[in-house]
C-alpha cells in the first residue's frame, strides 16, 4: 500500500472532526457552548492516533513543535499537533481565546497560573498530568495561563490542542515568574505544510463499484 | 533567509485569495456570480507565481500532477496547481461543476467538446492556447467538456484550477471518442500535503514591534 493510500485511508478522523468543528462554529460564537461540543468531538478523535500523519509527530532536538494540522479559512478556529520531546516545556503563557487539550500519546504535566489581587503571578490549584484520552481547558474566562511540560525525559508525548482562532497568528503574552515581566509573543507554527484532509477519491471510487 | 520564512511572505497572495473565495462561497450560491467574482480574483492571483510553494510545482515523468492548495472545509470550492511535464496531456473529460482555468507559467492547449442533438461528441469551438494571466471557465451550463495538454513539448506548463466542490472527490466522466464510451473518474490528487496558509505570525510580530 502506498503512503498516499495510507494516509487518504486514515485521515479520515481527523477530516471528520474539522467538518464538524466547521459546523459548530457557523453555528456559535457562545464560549461555553463552543468548549463542551468541541471537547466531545476532540473526545472522539483523540481515541486512537492511528490518524495523524507521521510528519505531524516529528519531534524537534531543541523546541517542542506546533504542527498545524487545519486553520479555518475565516480564522475561527485551528487545530494544532503539539510534539514534545524528551523534557521539553513550554514558558508560562496564555492563549488569549478558548483552547482545548487533548493528549494523544505519551503524558504532559499542567501547571495553571492566575493573577492575584495584587497584580502577582500565583498558582491555580495543583499540578496535573494529562494522559492519552484526556482533555483540559483554558480561556480567558476559565484561567487561560499555564505551563505545560512533557512527563518524560525519555520519550516524545504529543497532545493535539483546539483553538478558537488562529492560534499561530494571536499576539498572546509569557510570564517571567521571577521578574514579574509579562512580554508579547506569537508562536507561529513549525511546517510550512499541512496534510491534505480532503483526498476522498478511494472512497467515492468505492461506491462507483457497488 | 530560511524556507519557512520564504513561504511565510510569499504565500500572502494565495491566502488571500482563499479568504477571498471563502467570504464568496458564503455569500452566494448563483453559478453566474460565482463565476464572474471568481475570475476576478484569480486573474488578481495569477499576475505572478512568486507564491505558489515549490512543491506544488514538481512535474511527475509520466502523469500531470493535480497538487490541492486549498479546499473548503464545507467542500464549496477547491484550488489545485495543475503541472504539466512536456507533452502531457488530459483524457476528454468533464467536471461536472462550475470551473476556472489560469494559466501561470508556459502555455496549454485546450479543445472543448459538446454533445451533439444525435447523442455524438463533437468538437465546440476552434482549439485555444492558454497564455500566463489567460482564463478559461467551464460548468456544466456554459460547456464543461474538453481535453486539455501542455503547449510544451520541452517544458513545464503550470495553470491554478478553481472549481465549485472538492474536484478530487467528485464523481466525472471521461469520453473516448472513437467508442462514444464514457466512463466514471475520480480524480483524486497528487499529494498528501497542501500548503500551510495560514503562519501570519511574521506579520504580526512586525505589528508588536511598532
Ligand atoms: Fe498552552
Ligand atoms: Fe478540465
Ligand atoms: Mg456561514
Amino acid at each position: 500500500m502506498s503512503i498516499t493510500m495510507t494516509q487518504t485511508a486514515s485521515i479520515v478522523p481527523l477530516r471528520n472532526f474539522i467538518t464538524s468543528m466547521t459546523h459548530l462554529v457557523e453555528k456559535t460564537q457562545d464560549e461555553t457552548l463552543l468548549l463542551a461540543e468541541s471537547k466531545q468531538l476532540l473526545s472522539n478523535l483523540i481515541q486512537n492516533d492511528l490518524w495523524l500523519p507521521e510528519f505531524c509527530t516529528v519531534p524537534h532536538p531543541e523546541f517542542y513543535q506546533q504542527y498545524l494540522l487545519h486553520a479555518d479559512p475565516l480564522e475561527r478556529f485551528s487545530v494544532v499537533s503539539f510534539v514534545w520531546g524528551p523534557g521539553q516545556k513550554t514558558p508560562i503563557h496564555d492563549h488569549c481565546t478558548w483552547g482545548l487539550i487533548g493528549m494523544l500519546r505519551g503524558a504532559e504535566k499542567g501547571q495553571r497560573f492566575q493573577i492575584d489581587s495584587t497584580g502577582k503571578l500565583v498558582t491555580d490549584g495543583p499540578e496535573t498530568t494529562l494522559k492519552p484520552g484526556d482533555i483540559e481547558l483554558v480561556s480567558p474566562n476559565i484561567g487561560d495561563i499555564h505551563i505545560v511540560s512533557n512527563a518524560y525525559d525519555d520519550q516524545t508525548s504529543i497532545s493535539i490542542h483546539v483553538y478558537g482562532g488562529n492560534i499561530g497568528a494571536i499576539q498572546r503574552h509569557v510570564y517571567e515568574p521571577e521578574t514579574g515581566e509579562i512580554k508579547h509573543f506569537v508562536s507561529g507554527y513549525s511546517s510550512t505544510q499541512t496534510p491534505n484532509l480532503w483526498d476522498r477519491s478511494t472512497e467515492v471510487r468505492a461506491q462507483i463499484q457497488k
